[in-house]
């Protein structure tokens, strides 16, 4: 490839034009340094896909030069993809001592622990990493141990944020470190990336305070159990809750597989404490009064195999929700999944529940853990970029921030919207975007890795339109039935199918003999012809268009 | 089925713990009246579903005693099942010129509007049926001309709200008859049937009139086209867009098919009113000035196929969205549209257009046509019901309701949170719930109606793992293999399939070798062996379950 010695050149692999799958990539001279390697949920389209993770071609053809992943944080749009790329580009992974506890869950499940190289940072760290030195501060997010990245070239100076706001009153003290902030925007900043994910929305963010101020209010208020269903990895939340239930006498049951496990790397490091006694099991809960039991379960986001959506129906062993429990859903709906959360909310009420949901701050207990339009213009104006990128976010955020961006003094025309894959070169300071490499969506399906277009669009058309089989008995030197074809059918029309079975039949034949009698009888003339007419006569007296699947019988 | 004389039967066949195919039952005697025949729209999880209707079946059972029905407004919720009822239990239908005009062309597109008996009513009306004496009252909404009926009966007096909000300034004058309210009330009533839609939201809901003021505010700054995107049906909204651009003198053009049918529907009966010459044809825009030209056009809920979606991607014809021009979208997502509304924001945004969106009041060009919890609690209190049911909302909104209720002095027991077919009956002025009747979602696919159980899952496991038919050549008498076994995949794993398709083979060969030596071919045997044995290996090299079609070669 052979880039020239003093140009940088920033890219996106994920997190452009959408929420998910983050990685951000720095090219100076002979080194590649990702930050973030994230994965994405399917939407209902995607139909039997397990995950989205980006596509490594690129990196991979470039492997040699790549040195090192640096990772933000822990939230699975940001290590999701971890265990997929260092399978294939196996570099030291760079992260704080939490973000590290989560990637390690992963490389776990993946065997692939023992294979990967991991150094632990913090805040304080220096990495050189080829004629780049690179340095970290701290920023307040929906889990512990975040951090924004500085990385200094010979060119200049390039500030990747992470996820972030602004909280004065964090749960956990851990303020952001905003003297370091001011000071590497007062050197002087080139290039700014900056996550846009609450861009549309005025104001500051509100402080996790605020809920820990309105759940120990609950707490008081509730007379049997409390059930607290929020992220595993909101660590900060999770301790609020601790600290409302041992103020109230409480006991705490742990429910759901990444609660346990992440409050279990949380405690192990030291980002959680919990008094000693007061964890407790669930086949435990049923033993104590119902006003001496917490339970913090998954299931905040209606996945429907997670704690909460098993509770709300009725389907978790040896624990119940009972009429007058109190339940908190401490989660805002991401976008996609409001249905479903509100499905179980609908079954909490019917169990006689009190429930308390919505991420309005009517609520009071959910904030969100990304900057509104005033933390990001806080950031902008501390930074004060040369070159800006607004990332992490859908078209209309970055557009936003972009205006942000220019209403705190960014120049028109040095705020770049890009697309994942879309270069921005800097050359002598002057940036420019020209070019664009490979990037695109990688999906996970099974253990099958790959863009899968074909499979997706089979499996779109059947379960749609459904399905039909047809056998064909035939000789196939001469072209001509030797019995009647069978139809067999799946995922379509179940009523009057006798009627239409013969009708397709008797196109089936006809179709045959006429291609017989006009000497066109390849088998692929037939099948390609079978299709159109068994499809056009299907169409009429259904109005579907079944998947059709000429089958040929010849022995 | 001989219900007593004196008794009351209440219940619902749809619109009780969901959004959508309201429709109501009031049986006195021998007199069955129904009220309202919507549908629903399929979510995602319903592969290739395209309506849900009621379960008419307890209709159908009892034909002799229905009526007929009457509808209090023309929304899809309220009029979609219409049709399909018509043909199972054709009775007179009751609705206002507006409603009529809208279920005249859902009978015109179903070629049932010649069979069909429409009787016009309006609000003074006074409809007698058996022994029932029935009155009506005007309500606001988000739609012309809707009703609320009141069911005088010798046992007493039923209310049926139909969907509601109170508008002192709506659109078209049109004031809710609160002194009729007022006089129902006063004179007892029996049992409250109201609608639940927004009875999570505090206040009341705001005016249309709101609605009017900012669009003339957006109209005044825009420098050139606007287009608005609506409901078809919201003829208010229209009629204020139709004012905003003539007061800046600015042609409209209609886009989308329902959005050219309402309106003429709407027009034609005098409902809308738009100037001489003001309305022109699509390919008439690009002649004149940007800043002369209005477009009002369907798909406001992202709907793929409608309007707005064709015009944020350029693709309809003869019609472009260019940089600078304003885009409206004047109404709030449906639960579930979120992702697609917010994909057309985006694409609007890339083609440079200001785009004002969003149903939170800061964006001030759309408030709901539902009341919030202050017009629920006018309506119980103008009421003042024995018995209350709240109808038409999921279950929390149904139990938000009831609180409401209570607060306003609905004695506690009072109130009958129903499933559909759910019956209420009442009998010397006392009502119990204690049985119920069959309900349930019907399905329309294609031309197919009917419960679809087998298709849906089939299609679901197919869509979400593939499948996969083995072609299996084999002597039936013997149970012997002929020759080599094929096997042909649809929406199934494509990499490394060479592979796992000789493993498969090799299993089917096996399988069928140790039955016949066992003994065991029959068909059914091996069929059964064969799914199990090949289902079992494909999991373990893939993690999927596709569905397994073992076909037999026998000739």
């Amino acid at each position: 490839m052979g880039i020239k010695g003093n140009v940088i050149s920033v890219f996106s692999l994920g997190g452009l034009n959408e929420i998910g799958k983050n990685m951000y990539v720095i090219e100076y001279g002979n080194d590649i340094i990702i930050i973030d390697c994230g994965n994405k949920f399917p939407d209902e389209s995607l139909l039997g896909i397990d995950l989205i993770i980006p596509d490594f071609s690129y990196i991979i053809e470039n492997k040699d030069r790549v040195r090192g992943l640096i990772v933000t944080h822990g939230h699975e749009d940001h290590i999701g993809g971890v265990p997929f790329f260092l399978k294939e580009v196996n570099v030291p992974v760079y992260a704080t001592r939490f973000t590290l506890g989560l990637i390690e869950l992963k490389l776990r499940e993946h065997r692939f622990l023992r294979e990967s190289e991991l150094i632990e940072i913090n805040s304080d760290s220096v990495v050189q990493i080829g004629e780049m030195n690179i340095n970290f501060f701290k920023v307040n997010h929906s889990i512990p141990d975040c951090l924004g990245i500085v990385f200094n070239t010979p060119e200049g100076t390039i500030v990747h944020t992470g996820d972030f706001k602004f909280d004065w009153t964090p749960a956990n003290n851990e303020r952001p470190e905003i003297h370091k902030m001011a000071e590497f925007g007062n050197k002087g900043l080139l290039l700014l990336l900056s996550e846009s994910t609450n861009a549309e929305r005025t104001g500051y963010t509100p402080s996790e305070q605020m809920v820990g101020e309105n759940l120990d209010q609950i707490f008081i208020r509730a007379r049997r159990k409390v059930i607290v269903s929020t992220f595993a990895s909101n660590v900060s939340r999770i301790q609020q809750v601790v600290n409302a239930a041992e103020k109230t006498e409480r006991k705490i049951a742990l429910l759901g597989r990444s609660m346990v496990n992440v409050v279990g790397v949380a405690m192990e490091r030291g980002y959680l404490t919990i008094p000693n006694g007061m964890l407790i099991e669930a086949r435990e809960i049923n033993g104590l009064p119902p006003e001496m039991v917490t339970i913090l379960c998954t299931g905040s986001q209606g996945e429907s195999m997670a704690a909460l959506s098993r509770l709300s129906t009725g389907n978790f062993r040896d624990v119940e929700i009972l009429s007058e429990d109190t339940v908190i859903i401490a989660a805002g709906p991401i976008p996609g999944n409001e249905r479903n959360v509100s499905s179980i909310v609908d079954n909490l009420y019917k169990l006689g529940a009190h429930v308390i949901y919505g991420s309005g701050s009517s609520s009071g207990i959910h904030v969100s853990g990304h900057g509104y339009q005033e933390d990001l213009r806080l950031m902008l104006t501390l930074m004060k970029p040369k070159y800006f990128i607004p990332i992490h976010g859908e078209y209309r955020m970055l557009h936003h921030h972009r205006m942000l961006a220019e209403s705190v003094g960014v120049e028109k025309g040095h705020t770049f919207i890009l697309r994942n894959g879309d270069v921005v070169d800097i050359e002598n300071a002057i940036a420019r975007s020209t070019r664009n490499i490979p990037s695109g969506n990688t999906y996970v399906d099974g253990v099958d890795i790959g863009k899968m277009e074909f499979v997706l669009r089979d499996r779109k058309q059947i379960s749609e339109e459904g399905m039909l089989i047809i056998i064909i008995p035939m000789n196939k030197q001469e072209g001509k039935l030797l019995s009647e074809p069978e139809i067999i059918s799946r995922g379509f029309v179940d009523q009057n199918f006798s009627e239409l079975r013969k009708g397709m039949k008797q196109m089936t034949i006809e179709t045959i003999n006429e291609l017989h009698e006009a000497n066109r009888y390849s088998w692929n003339v037939i099948k390609k012809q079978l299709k159109r007419s068994v499809a056009q006569y299907v169409k009429e007296g259904t109005r579907k268009e079944p998947m059709i699947v000429p089958i040929l019988m010849d022995i």
